[in-house]
């Protein structure tokens, strides 16, 4: 499985995911700096990725840190990495349960808290990939014989800690023979779908059509979809979910069609402090992301695009929430009360 | 105004509009064969302009024989060029016509129709022209002062004879104070919206946003979208209709968010012989226009795609339907009964 992240004698190596799948390469990131802009760039993507990278920047914030500067450089690290994106809220999570940890080693006052968040991090990593077996068995459960599956964006091993959430469902389902075809948006603007999606699903095996993202529409009208399966950058307690720009049409489309929609994340990614959509934060991104395509301008000199990273699906259009514990079907209540969060 | 097309010296003169917005540049087609390939290749695009263009190319096989040989050159380009491209009636349309009037010429005992044939074909062009200004007038109506409108696709002067169907309602419109803000899908795979639409707005002073397709949804939940207008390239007798891929899915979105969805076209795009939307081809095109970006590979090698032209949208999602004629409103039982054709 492809590993895109890891920490290597006191660094962050990670895969940079803006030139898969034609160059596998990879950056070493020596300082909290770098890591940051990786993530900024979208060298590093995903978001429970995201929340792992968090966790291990804070480690690597403080590794190079004298006794007596390790809270200012903890602190200053935290802030750094958590200006990086907005929306997915695993960064969030991980960079709290990072800075719970860090409090709990000084409380038992421990000299060099340094390994003790390592530690923490990694263990961040491993939870993660045993989050997304559960996920893919949950979710697999929900699949017939011979699906046809249509999928947004990259949900799989690069965006994980483990085998995926989205995509981890169709590898665990295509396993048990329950996957006849999986149609791959390519998803604009920066195209995760055609680039990584289709790459992850062939060194599964796993037979793929990838789509233009306009294309949806009339492969449902079709009858060529049986279900649909994304991923989820942050759930509100009530359990509408920002994901991919792109996602709510299709839940609108799938529920026009009557093709079932349904949503895969861990159980980190449920924010409760947020009611609903409307306090969910969407990262306004680059104009040049859609009006070029990699350095080439597509659209004349002077064009003006819109360039929302995420969009919000209301939970109404939900027909399953797949986590690590289990397929919660809506209507949802508040997902805080009903999971025990 | 850009000129598309232009019978010159007995050739036929196309922009080529894959090079557009970077570069102007026109290819001279000397033969059927040249012209049939520009087809072909999208040099030449949009389903009133293919009629058009299919016009000047019986006329131009036709331009060089002997009086002994005009009959066979006359069959032998019709066979080629409506071999071009499937979906459009208007290509079939314009066709038909000048067949008609090459054996009305013959009936009359021309003894040299080819100048005849010529006329014809710049009367077709040239009533495309009046065509689009009455369907500009016609559906300028329909919006209310600063309307934002979403469109997708090209259906502007590059489309047409004229100032466009679609594109130039929005152009009229502009004109009267009623477009406050044009939202162009940048329509993939080919991006006829990012290179094409926000092209010819620029010309027109129109204010214009660049979209990504999957983008639409969340414009029109947000509440930005007061209209979506778009073209046809075949429309059935009930009003089903044909248009570049991704068309279909935004009538979903627009019925889905009470979004008014106006259909704009000539009359010439209506086939009456087609009862319903079943009997409509699609042109399927090559799987490389969505696995690669100009000659450069997106996704990895090997990877198959989907790439439907067009797709087609039931009569019920339509609002209204802007011809030549007026603005009709559905529902549309016959439109050939209807609109008297």
């Amino acid at each position: 499985m492809i590993k895109p992240i890891a920490w290597r004698d006191g660094e962050v190596e990670v895969l940079d995911q803006r030139l898969l799948p034609h160059r596998v390469s990879r950056i070493r990131c020596r300082t909290v700096e770098q890591l940051a802009r990786a993530i900024e760039a979208l060298a590093v993507r995903g978001a429970p990725l995201i929340g792992i990278a968090g966790a291990y920047g804070l480690a690597l914030g403080v590794w190079r840190s004298s006794p007596g500067s390790l809270e200012r450089e903890f602190e200053r690290s935290k802030r750094r990495i958590a200006r990086t994106r907005p929306t997915a809220v695993n960064l969030f999570w991980a960079l709290d349960r990072m800075e719970r940890r860090f409090r709990s080693l000084q409380i038992r006052g421990e000299r060099d808290p340094r390994r003790g968040l390592l530690e923490e991090a990694k263990r961040i990593h491993a939870e993660d990939a045993a989050i997304c077996a559960a996920i893919g068995r949950n979710g697999a459960a929900l699949l017939g014989k011979g699906s046809a599956v249509l999928t947004h964006c990259n949900t799989g091993a690069l965006a994980t800690g483990g085998i995926g959430t989205a995509l981890g469902i169709i590898a665990t389902a295509h396993g048990r023979g329950r996957v006849g075809m999986v149609y791959v948006d390519e998803t604009r603007p920066l195209l995760q779908g055609a680039r990584l999606t289709m790459w992850e699903l062939k060194r599964h095996g796993v037979p793929a059509t990838l789509v233009c993202d306009s294309m949806a529409a009339g492969l449902m009208a079709a009858g060529k979809v049986d279900c649909v399966i994304v991923g989820a950058d942050r759930i509100a307690d009530n359990g509408d979910f920002a994901n991919k720009i792109g996602t709510y049409g299709l839940a609108v489309l799938a529920r026009h069609h009557r093709v079932p929609f349904y949503v895969a994340a861990p159980t980190s990614t449920i924010d409760p402090t947020i009611r609903s959509r409307a306090g969910i934060p969407i990262e306004q991104r680059r104009e040049c992301e859609v009006t070029c395509f990699g350095n080439k301008p597509i659209a004349g000199p002077g064009s003006r695009a819109h360039n929302p990273a995420f969009d919000v699906t209301p939970a109404g259009l939900v027909s399953a929430l797949v986590t690590e514990i289990g397929v919660h079907k809506p209507p949802f209540g508040s997902l805080r009360k009903r999971l025990s969060l």
